[in-house]
């Protein structure tokens, strides 16, 4: 039986999940396949960690260039994260000839123009399924079973930390601190949850995703951003009176010429299938010109669901060097209607407005007709009544509103003194 | 640039929609994999019909011997539908050394294990994407995408006018036949809706999913198949009151030595995603040993969303093609844990249940008293309230039970002079 070499570079959580799966179930794909697929280095700057699993200490080695030079290695895995020296890896890998498997989507969203161009010069390829949504085979989905579609819009919940406390905070009451504090415990949230809580890795996907759609490669700069650490317990109660539920969407949607690329709380309907995904799990949601709206769901995150993606990249790039050819990966076209992007400002949406405004008559009448002169809708309102208290919020519904138009508003609203509190406006998705 | 020649047989929706994609997508496809794909013949046996697209004249044939005989064609799309005469032309494709892409489920589903034994030894491929959840590439991900994944099961809903007329009795009180009617009306149903509305269709589609996931072809006599014809409003509502909604599923599910496959109506729990399924759209669950729980969600039907998927094959096999090369589609390995088939009697489930009773006391104690002997536990149990009827409705939940035990207790109960109907028992799932 044919035999096809791989090496690792990086031996944490993921990579000891692929060197697992790939021993565990070497029968299984030598069967399906009918080609072993054999590691024969695996490199990490701490090869004398302790991991959940034993290997011949003569795979092993401190240096990664062991892997990159080895003639025999036919894939190199990259799976140390982060952007240097991984993105130095991957180049070398490509330049000595050797196909890429990662999950390293800061990388990609950041330099996966530049690599994906290299690796086409270089007649190689670069597989990245683990980078979105984990185990979900939504990259293959995208470029490949959907491959005479086009897009109108891909949006999802793409980052499993965020969806655990936003849930954790609808279904158990938690403050957002609280829910936060147990993610981390849990092992879901790391010690700094910055990139995750902020919605910079849903970001870094979404730039994997709108590629993937729409054919070009947005920078993280250009995405309008905005995390949960701001979404108030209150919020998420208020919002599921009114039949919602606050989820953490990254969205990028085709507007006339224009692409409109976005992260941020969002208030989506509890009859929507992304209402009902909660805890760690993904889901992304793609509208088609052909196969119409679609969903994808699964875990986003852990070690054998990653390591699941990682290692049916490698049997689609052994399917090719099986035959000994170059079968590069189809070409994202960029769509030609496209020409710029979107700017926050420019959006329409409804939105969910939270006013906190001293309990004296007259105060809604205020915030009513400030509205109503910015030529903005009020969908419904509701008073919440607070015994004692002396800040009182007032909840709004508004009908679909230019961005621009509504912060103008807010802006004047909130500069009376009845407001007692910065207003909260979310976004409001119903496709 | 590379052409690749397809010949289609049957020229109906779903062939008037791949030839209508393959001419407006031709740029953006071939930009995408660099190959130029062509129709060169078109078998219909009504070749006059009319269509909503427009050929040349010369494209068009009577007989589906011009395709198959035609040394140019590499692929050949059959989609008649139906065993005969679809199978004789399969066969005589892989023999003429073609490819075939088909959406022939009811086919594959009796002869699939013989044709894809045949196209192997023609060195040739059957793709079938479009055979199970039209335009959702579900073959795709269970095949390639999770690749090195054991399966524990796989549901879901596999029949969009099923689903539909569900759907219609759920959300607008419809009563069955007025849901078929107008499902009929819409063009959701054919003119004789037994294969939809008795589960043929969807145990057609499971016995591929089910082939994919663990291996083996089951035949549909040995498949449990209830349809929803029998589905009533009041079911509907009462199971509304405690949660569920109804749905046909499809479920094919490991229990230990033995392969559970059924298609029946079935309560699912108001939180689980498939109960946000409405209308004609599809969804098919799978549990997976590495990537976990997963839902693939979309429109089951419609002539694009069909040949969203038709094309995506047709790509597929010109990536070969292009080449030279047989790339043989990934086997299916039986799972060794599998021995044999699980009759429907041995299932342990829960179940809604209702019985129609005289009003009159004592009733509830008679049936709890023949459950309680014979060791089945209720769950929840609602008398509901019918002024001046005769006949009185009593609902409840149970805890799981042998179906065995369920059935010959229902029979028992079923004989008391208080109860005035067949008493009805709904599988829940809750997985």
């Amino acid at each position: 039986m044919k035999k096809i070499t791989v090496g690792l570079i990086g031996f944490g959580t993921v990579g000891s999940g692929v060197v697992k799966i790939l021993r565990e179930k070497k029968k299984l794909l030598s069967e399906k396949i009918g080609i072993e697929i054999s590691v024969k280095k695996i490199a990490d700057k701490d090869i004398s960690a302790k991991r959940n699993i034993k290997v011949d200490s003569g795979l092993l080695t401190a240096k990664a260039q062991d892997v990159l030079d080895d003639p025999q290695i036919d894939i190199v895995v990259e799976l140390i994260g982060g952007i240097n020296p991984a993105k130095d890896f991957i180049i070398r890998a490509l330049k000595q000839g050797k196909n890429v498997v990662t999950a390293n989507k800061a990388l990609l969203a950041q330099d996966g123009k530049e690599l994906f161009a290299l690796a086409r010069d270089c007649n190689k390829n670069i597989y990245f399924e683990a980078s979105v949504g984990a185990g979900i085979p939504i990259i293959k989905a995208l470029r490949e079973g959907l491959v005479a579609n086009n897009f109108n819009d891909v949006f999802g919940i793409l980052n499993g930390t965020s969806n655990y406390i936003l849930s954790q905070m609808s279904d158990n009451n938690y403050t957002f601190q609280k829910a936060l504090a147990e993610a981390q415990a849990k092992g879901f949230a790391e010690k700094d949850p910055t990139l995750d809580i902020e919605g910079i890795d849903s970001a870094h996907k979404l730039i994997l995703l709108t590629y993937l759609c729409f054919g070009r490669f947005v920078d993280l700069k250009d995405i309008f951003l905005e995390g949960i650490s701001n979404v108030s317990l209150d919020d998420i109660n208020y919002a599921k009176e009114l039949g919602f539920e606050i989820k953490l969407l990254a969205i990028a949607k085709k507007e006339n010429d224009s692409l409109d690329v976005r992260v941020h709380p969002t208030l989506v309907p509890e009859s929507h299938l992304l209402s009902q995904v909660t805890g760690v799990n993904n889901a992304i949601h793609v509208s088609s010109d052909l196969a119409g709206e679609l969903l994808f769901y699964g875990p986003g995150a852990g070690q054998l669901s990653a390591a699941s993606a990682v290692v049916a990249d490698i049997v689609d790039l052994t399917q090719d060097l099986k035959a000994g050819l170059f079968r590069p990966t189809l070409n994202a076209v960029a769509d030609p209607a496209i020409t710029r992007l979107c700017r926050i400002d420019e959006i329409e949406s409804r939105y969910y407005i939270r006013f906190m405004t001293s309990d004296q008559p007259g105060v809604l009448a205020k915030i009513a007709g400030i509205l109503a002169k910015s030529n903005i809708s009020i969908a419904s309102v509701t008073q919440k009544e607070k015994r004692k208290a002396q800040v009182v919020p007032i909840v709004m519904v508004i009908h679909g509103a230019k961005e621009k138009d509504l912060r103008a508003a807010l802006n004047m609203i909130d500069k009376m003194s009845v407001i007692k509190q910065k207003s909260v406006a979310i976004r409001i998705e119903e496709e």
